[in-house]
């Protein structure tokens, strides 16, 4: 899937990419845009992950969530190894081309977060504080749990 | 609120970071983690945006929404020119703690795009294409409207 030309078209204005109809995202310096991940029966925000044009690319052509790995420096799959593979229902991206919103069904047990939790965002930050004062202390709110990560191998 | 020491302590390890319950940001390299807006009421997403460090202790400390707008380059108190305030219900963080979920509510007239809408995400990308085959055109799936930006001064 090496391009000859890019994947997508560049932007040509502002504009362009706030009115039109073709996409063409803006990756940042990385060459990722950001991705919201979201549950479908839920609305749950299971992840935030990133993608460059390659993933996103597979995304849209495959209809099952793929991302660039930015700690592991490759594409992924998200599911290829758990078995919990992300089925797209529906993609949108935002007035300027950098982020989308993917919501998904996950299969196999429905764990997306490595910890074993059905989401990332399983801790709360509580307002009020000021954090100069000193360490803010996060509360967890639970996230169900699918798995124990001690028992699972690898990671995807 | 210029800090003497950094606001928020540095990331001891990622066991720390996952389990632990304090709140340790891990700012990527322009100093900034993502966050998620999302609308108490109906638990649309409203916006992606970025928040800095002083962005974030201003969030918590007044559970209102502040960005650091990238494009600007400046703190952003997000609504202080149009009135529509974030007033923040819950803010969570993730496992990797460089994306937070912010869960408000807007004053004002409600709009949280600049281009009038209600949300950002207003096109929605049609699953199925190859990128390689030419642009991917998207769909506007409407997104409610709140007023017409050509009538509008400044941003905010």
């Amino acid at each position: 899937m090496t391009a000859d030309r890019p994947l997508f078209p560049a932007l040509a204005s502002k504009q362009e990419a706030e009115g039109g109809a073709v996409l063409a995202p803006r990756f940042g310096a990385d060459g990722t845009i950001t991705c919201v991940t979201l549950d479908a029966d839920t609305a749950e925000v299971l992840m935030v992950g990133h993608m460059n044009a390659e993933a996103l690319a597979l995304t849209i052509e495959t209809g099952e969530g793929w991302y660039w790995s930015r700690s592991r420096g490759e594409l992924w799959h998200k599911g290829a190894t758990s078995g919990n593979v992300q089925k797209v229902v529906d993609l949108r991206i935002d007035c300027d081309q950098d982020a989308v919103v993917m919501t998904v069904r996950v299969d196999g047990h429905g764990a997306t977060c490595h910890t074993g939790r059905v989401s990332c965002f399983y801790r709360s930050v509580p307002l009020g504080q000021k954090a100069a004062d000193g360490p803010v202390r996060l509360v967890d709110v639970g996230g169900e749990r699918r798995f124990d990560p001690k028992d699972v191998y690898g990671k995807g």
